[in-house]
């Protein structure tokens, strides 16, 4: 196992054992959520845990959930929900963070919005002192409008690429059948000024920017693992 | 004729007027943008216009457009558009509006933020002192967020219904595959505050409050039309 893979394995296993038996999660996306999964998984499997539910934030997270046979619903069913799971691209010390290098940003935040409680989990390297530094904005976008938001989020102050993939020829088509956009910024000075004027702009679908959704981090390092709450952190004992 | 369909003929003949040769003209949807794209389909095919190009806001529209032998284009190719022409639900003397009875607001939004020049077209019962007033507020929703999205909608104040139809069991699905909520929020005061409000709310994709985009409007009344521009009004002759 990577050293890397090693530190979000470290983070997901704090987070997950937050979750208590009844509750409905919300199931985050990527490779440190795939990992909380995982785990969740073994924990039904062992009796553990029991009575859980799930609402996955991505197909690929809806396939892998399956495959561990935690059971799905819907926010139809469960507008909200008890506990969220996720990754994050980068996140600074009021757990503002960037999230969608996966392309699962929309759904993402949709749960996010939906949690009494919201953790991210990450490895050590996505700490940042300023998000944008170093790290592009995620953006979706309807197609329909493309051309006019990429002028208007350059316009913004930023460098756009359209994403695009090597599962098929041309943009990346995200699970709700939109583009994306990588947005370079630099450095996010004001990001709930920013947030607001791209979700002006009509054509955006939503941005990658998750702004005041977690109420906690776990940070997994070097055999250790920070636990840290907006503005406030603290080295938890080493596991 | 009926006295409402002569009022809003008055209206889309005015604002065809605005039309020059060479330019790249969004067109709207509803009963008002009908009226005008027939009438520029005549101007073209008696030649009184030529060389225009029309970026169409939604299917209804995009199919009577090809009937009229309206070219047509996309934002794609002309990421600006010249003119815009469209109709309203409701407007106040601001030139604000509510859009959406029709279920093509998205896409009439991106539009209106594509032209330089945006008239609205109506018949004078769409006039109001405040938006809201008698007036639902449509706003478009990705259906994976519906019930949260609802419950989100509701708390800033509004009675929430979501728009079925008649055409298909259960709700409406927009050219965009999403549904639309109607929003019954009484008279709206600040409807800059509300705009940005419903769209911090995640999964929503568009409300139908128009804010900013029209510099001019042309209201049929009885034998006459008014020219109005935001927070100034002059009666024109009668024509």
């Amino acid at each position: 196992m990577s050293s890397t893979t090693a530190r979000k394995r470290r983070a997901a296993f704090r987070a997950v054992k937050h979750i208590e038996n009844g509750m409905v999660i919300g199931l985050g996306s990527g490779s440190t959520a795939l990992q909380a999964i995982k785990m969740i998984g073994e924990l039904l499997d062992s009796g553990e845990l029991y009575d859980i539910m799930g609402v996955p934030t991505s197909s690929q997270t809806m396939f892998e959930s399956i495959k561990m046979k935690i059971p799905l619903t819907t926010l139809d069913e469960y507008p909200q929900l008890d506990l969220g799971l996720d990754g994050a691209d980068q996140i600074d010390n009021k757990l503002n963070a960037i999230k969608g290098g996966g392309g699962a940003l929309f759904r993402e935040k949709i749960i996010a919005a939906a949690c009494k409680e919201y953790i991210l989990m990450a490895d050590n390297t996505k700490i940042t002192e300023t998000l944008g530094i170093g790290q592009l904005l995620p953006i979706e976008v309807y197609p329909f409008a493309i051309t006019p938001v990429i002028k208007a989020i350059e316009k913004l102050g930023s460098k756009v690429t359209i994403r695009v993939t090597n599962g098929k020829l041309g943009p990346v088509i995200t699970d709700n059948g939109n583009y994306l956009i990588d947005a370079d910024f630099g450095p996010i000075q004001d990001p709930w000024w920013l947030e607001q004027e791209i979700h002006s702009v009509p054509g955006v679908i939503e941005t990658g920017l998750f702004l005041g959704y977690a109420n906690l981090a776990y940070i997994g390092g070097k055999g250790s693992v920070k636990r840290l709450k907006p503005s406030i952190d603290d080295t938890l004992k080493k596991k």
